[in-house]
């Protein structure tokens, strides 16, 4: 066990009504009783679970702070160890006042993400829990919340160790096997591990194709938007923008012909991507610039084509429709958006174009877009089944479960070309670590090192 | 009592590891067990003092947080009201996500300073302690905040409520003389008042005198730095700033000619004010950059007149601290620098300067810094005893004691040119009414809406 007691701010920089500071470790308790006087005279004791406790923070014979101070003891607290959390009143000096008096008082300042490296290292939570904590405070929408909040309280952990404990009893049959290799005994059914290896095989594939919709869900999801000028498409980005009170900022794009807007919509994160116009040219500088847009049409889960229903050639637009509809990507979705309903309400038929969606909508008075939206969701619904418990949105567990699955298949072909129980073993051992390596069974401190330094200070 | 529940984020804005949010307010508890939880399945009770429980907030049947809630009941939290604190992970969608849910359970968002305004409303503190709060969050060096918690802390409150209840009890012997005026008798020893003025008098102008120190403890002790072109004036300021890790901004003087940096050192916010060059000019620009200067001049404290040891002219300099002298408020304190000690030892003497502190100075090394701090401490502590208990930083509060000083001027002039009891009783009213202003005895909502629009949301 980690024996310094540590310290930080835990809340937001800056001023604010309160601030909270945490400190944890062996001594956390005993320091806090140094400088806390209570209004109860109540020492915090070592004793109690869990206390509040409001009093002055007294230095010197001189009151810092009139504070609450909230302590939990070993083992019951996040970390696991002695934790006191102290609210102060929140300005700067009061802040940066009582962590100096708690490094006099011998804790040592936190390191990014120590608090929930301690509670990993105690035991308290896996290591895909405690990276779930790191997605939770980051995540800005309501579905990177509710995949962070489930990956927080398990999620996937508890079947990738089940999955990995049987692999672990055979692994130990084959190494018993190893020892009795004289005699040519096999203690492991072949069957029944390659029964196991499928049935690792279909979870594993599952939870590596619901990493899709956890990449999107916790990057965003890309929609291009695209058609001839003037047919509407900042009135719609501005329309959408209205809606809901979103949160919304302007990332200049690679290049200068498309900027990204990011939208929280309906509790998903969208990159909406405004592209440069679409049309035939001879200038070359002009077709770069088209060219550009196809590569990130390309790049988008969506693509949203406008046009202005009261200005448009229509074998012109159909043969521009059937050009992208070539370029795209099996994974895009193409959808046509026939705008300024308000203007005129004649209905539109694209003869040549089929299995696109075409929506009649008014950009400005906000009609169609319901219907936008929900095509959007049943779309990414179909990219997993939402309903699954388990999804991935960790870059580093997808990694670990596609080194697992090629692991396996080594297994799996080793069984059937029967290779002996050494390389067997060896197979064996390479996915457990894989496995192992996503909830931190098998870590080493550059892992830790590498998964900790993206956390807040304070977490 | 208000009715309303109120809740508000109480920590800085922005993503942090951990936010708080307040509420207060008769369905403080109800709302609270609504929403939340806890692990131990133990409700947040309305008959305990105080309870810490850890648990998760659970909407619609989902998790939006695991969290931590403190709650106090009324008559024991900040406000005197039932009240919750709920900690939680800190990311914006988090804390704007509870706010929803808590508004939806029939909380209002609270107003700024709205929970202290509430504290003051239930008497839990006076109007001054309760602007020791504001002050207290605002304060950005100890000696600010050791002022902030002692009003805060009641600081002369009590005494002022002191010296107002015996005003009030003359004040209350005086009608009764009124109600008894055809018979003429008195009730009042008017030589007992006479003595009560004079020590209401000399409490409040000792008051009055502290603010002095207390105004400029509150927003910076002005320092003008002046000397010629290469003197070392930067070097100076450089050197304060890499003592100690302090707190800088800069912040354009309303001339072109004079740039203000703000200091904190040894406790004290100092605003050193670097001026244009001093020297004598025909060109007519020059000369309105110079006078100015002495327009700066005459609003410091101090003003700091630097020397290059290796390059002046004897002669001239003592001519022109001569002029500076002259033009000086009697308030201002001129501190000469001798500086390049590290260049050249050479002891310089100014026999036509007198009773004026002469330092030898290396602003490179930092020689004779902590002399010059010495001086400028110990005259600041001239201008109030720093170990008086009781100093006003509140320009409110002064205006209130000023106001009070001339009603007891009419009161004190009333009782010797033998006034009647009517006009009497309204100047003692009058100087009763200034003096609860200031501990909030008197209110109304327009004092009570500018005091309090003046703190942070969530306090």
């Amino acid at each position: 066990m980690n024996q310094d007691t540590i310290c930080a701010i835990s809340t937001s920089n800056g001023k604010g009504a309160i601030a909270v500071i945490r400190i944890s470790g062996l001594e956390a308790i005993n320091i806090i009783n140094n400088i806390f006087k209570p209004y109860s005279q109540k020492k915090i004791s070592h004793k109690e679970k869990k206390q509040v406790s409001v009093g002055e923070i007294i230095v010197n014979n001189k009151v810092v702070d009139e504070v609450i101070v909230t302590s939990f003891t070993s083992p019951n607290s996040y970390t696991g160890e002695n934790t006191v959390e102290i609210s102060c009143h929140g300005s700067n000096y009061i802040q940066e006042k009582l962590i100096q008096i708690l490094i006099q008082n011998n804790c040592r300042l936190a390191k990014r993400g120590e608090f929930t490296l301690r509670a990993f290292l105690n035991e308290k939570l896996d290591l895909s829990q405690a990276e779930g904590v790191a997605e939770l405070i980051a995540s800005e929408n309501e579905k990177a919340h509710e995949l962070a909040i489930k990956q927080m309280r398990g999620g996937f952990s508890k079947e990738i160790k089940e999955l990995r404990e049987k692999l672990v009893k055979f692994a130990s049959l084959i190494e018993l096997e190893l020892d009795f290799s004289q005699e040519d005994v096999k203690f492991v059914n072949r069957k029944e591990l390659l029964l196991l290896l499928n049935n690792i095989k279909q979870k594993i594939n599952k939870l590596i194709d619901s990493f899709k919709l956890g990449n999107v869900i916790k990057n965003g999801i890309p929609v291009a938007i695209v058609g001839h000028p003037n047919s509407g498409k900042s009135t719609l980005l501005n329309k959408l923008l209205n809606e809901e009170r979103a949160i919304v900022s302007d990332i200049k794009g690679t290049t200068r012909d498309t900027i990204e807007e990011i939208i929280n919509f309906k509790g998903y994160k969208f990159r909406f991507i405004d592209t440069a116009g679409l049309r035939s040219t001879k200038n070359k500088i002009e077709q770069i610039g088209i060219s550009k847009t196809y590569d990130k049409i390309n790049e988008s889960a969506f693509v949203l084509y406008m046009i202005d229903r009261t200005d448009f050639n229509q074998s012109k637009i159909e043969k521009e429709i059937i050009k992208i509809k070539k370029t795209l990507n099996k994974e895009t979705t193409l959808i046509i958006l026939v705008n300024k309903l308000d203007l005129n309400s004649q209905s539109v038929n694209f003869m040549q174009i089929k299995k696109t969606p075409v929506i009649n909508i008014s950009a400005k008075k906000g009609d169609g877009i319901p219907k936008l939206f929900k095509i959007i969701e049943s779309q990414i619904e179909k990219w997993n089944d939402l309903n699954n418990e388990f999804i991935v949105i960790s870059q580093r567990h997808f990694e670990s479960l596609i080194n697992t699955t090629q692991a396996i298949k080594d297994i799996d072909s080793g069984l059937k070309s029967n290779i002996s129980g050494e390389f067997l073993s060896l197979d064996i051992k390479r996915s457990l670590e894989f496995l192992g390596e996503i909830t931190g069974e098998i870590s080493n401190e550059h892992l830790l090192d590498s998964i900790f330094q993206d956390f807040c200070i304070g977490k």
